[in-house]
């Protein structure tokens, strides 16, 4: 079977390049993936003149508008229905594609995801699972999207879909849950983590393993870790800017002295490959889980490389089956 | 005037030994503080035989229990009255002392806080204020100690006494105040966020700067960081957490090849200095904000440096007045 995948061509800091290019690049690499780009005609047909490619592999489908980062998520999704992206969404609802990606605002996606292409029956929340380089390998979080202020049963079905995304997809065997909390003990943590523990507990279809402190978190202690979106957020952005702060500061310290200098010109092609792997961004890209159709979310300055993993991400998602696993698990 | 310090003699995981030189550098160093060490007579003393002190800034005074970490906070200061803890407590609130240091349990000392020194009247709720290390150079964050699920209005007040510590006792001219949020515009976060924004932007007390994300915070994008304690929490966690991960994984990458290791012994210099820096765990201690009397929690892993430190800083923060200070804005 050939996966559909839809691509949003207007979204990302990059676009429509990046975006064009990642589908040329991906639909080269494998015949089990079609792409429809979805965008602006105008804009993207000038930059696949003169290429070679699988033109049969390739579509593009106009949308007039395109929604921008800044706007509310809400008023956007409703009233620009001819954008890039809810066209896109709706061929994910209308069964025309398997998968839809979009490197645009995030805030849209995750609200268009859920109005559009609609949770699976059963589903409360639908979770954005965003991969986290360890130093064991790599971990998922989840919820880290727009589920603030999320209630236990949420956490619950996030812990079993984060649960059945590492194993089906990530192929991480028997994977481990952790509930992200400032403690180990169980009786630690909010009034949310409190109250979810013991539900997490007792839930038999994931291997729970207890509170997860955020401080293990980088070393690979759970391979699933379950929170609500502010904290999950916050570890991603943490992530994020504690490893940029200390690598800029290692490279200011080392450019200050002579001996500095040498001892960086040496050590530099070795941190080059470490620094991609402590950057989460690098992955390509988030999907929305419980969801009817796949809704990945790329991040925002995606570049070709990231979109066309993206796109190949989507064929063992699709494969795997995960809607028929998540509705066993917890559809009604 | 003389500060007078009591030292909880058996908090910490070097204890007594630690605690004890710790009290001996300070008092060696500076006329302007004299220490009482609170605790198991029968360990402290072998520790100072044969030791040259000034005999007159330094006394013991026995208390007979020890609590432990692994206890719950509020059966443990209830229940242990004789405990080195609570004594030191005591003495606070009796006007015997005008500070209290503990590297024993994080939980009791703040639950010793706030019922046994007793919290300024007006205060409700009373916030442990931590010092990060930016690529600025410090700033602090506050709740970072029990105050989870916190109101509004309690984050108002961390706000104002967080400002006012920054000004008083660090130093840091007009300080500006952000709100640790998961994105930068007024509407965004969850319902505690979202409720925060307008009442801290109308605050007179503060220079409120909006809305910090977490990814800001390590490159120092506000002086105090203000959040509930589970934020606060993760917030410093990752920061060990993600710094460690980093530094572990550069070294392990060095040590892989020839080349990493002649590189990384040149370097190696350089960087040890950064190590410190980052490690949120250099600084003396974290002091308890709109108390009667200052507690401070030391690191539980605090060194005799870390313990001196603590002791030292206390002068400033006792001279600087920041109880009067506190009472003008908020007390009643």
């Amino acid at each position: 079977m050939r996966i559909r995948v839809a691509v949003d061509a207007m979204g990302g800091d990059y676009m429509p390049d990046c975006n064009v290019d990642g589908a040329l690049k991906a639909i080269s690499e494998t015949e089990d993936v079609e792409v429809t780009l979805v965008g602006k005609e105008e804009q993207i047909l000038p930059l696949l003149e003169g290429k070679e490619y699988p033109k049969d592999r390739l579509k593009i489908l106009n949308a007039s508008e395109t929604i921008l980062t800044g706007e509310s998520p809400v008023s956007a999704i409703q009233r620009k229905k001819d954008s890039s992206m809810v066209v896109g969404l709706k061929l994910l609802s209308d069964g025309q594609a398997d998968a839809f990606i979009s490197a645009g605002s995030t805030g849209a996606l995750l609200v268009g995801g859920q109005t559009i292409a609609g949770r699976i029956p059963g589903i409360k929340r639908s979770p954005l699972a965003v991969l986290l380089p360890t130093t064991k390998g790599t971990s998922v979080i989840l919820d880290a999207g727009a589920n603030v202020d999320a209630k236990p049963e949420n956490l619950v079905q996030f812990a079993v879909m984060g649960s059945l995304y590492a194993k089906e997809v990530l192929k991480i065997e028997d994977p481990s849950v952790g509930l992200v909390n400032i403690g180990t003990e169980e009786e630690k943590g909010n009034e949310l983590t409190r109250t979810t523990f013991p539900l997490l507990k007792e839930c038999p279809d994931i291997r729970f393993i207890g509170n997860a402190e955020a401080r293990d978190i980088p070393f690979g202690a759970a391979d699933v870790y379950v929170c609500e979106a502010f904290t999950g957020n916050v570890v991603l952005k943490m992530y994020e800017g504690v490893a940029k702060a200390l690598l800029s500061q290692i490279k200011e310290t080392l450019m200050s002295s002579l001996r500095g200098k040498i001892g960086g010109a040496i050590i530099k092609p070795s941190l080059s490959g470490l620094k991609k792997r402590f950057d989460s961004s690098e992955n390509g890209g988030a999907p929305m889980l419980g969801l009817k159709g796949l809704v990945i979310k790329a991040h925002g300055n995606s570049t070709a490389d990231q979109i066309r993993n993206a796109i190949l991400q989507c064929i063992d998602f699709t494969r795997s089956d995960m809607k028929t696993k998540i509705t066993e698990k917890l559809g009604r």
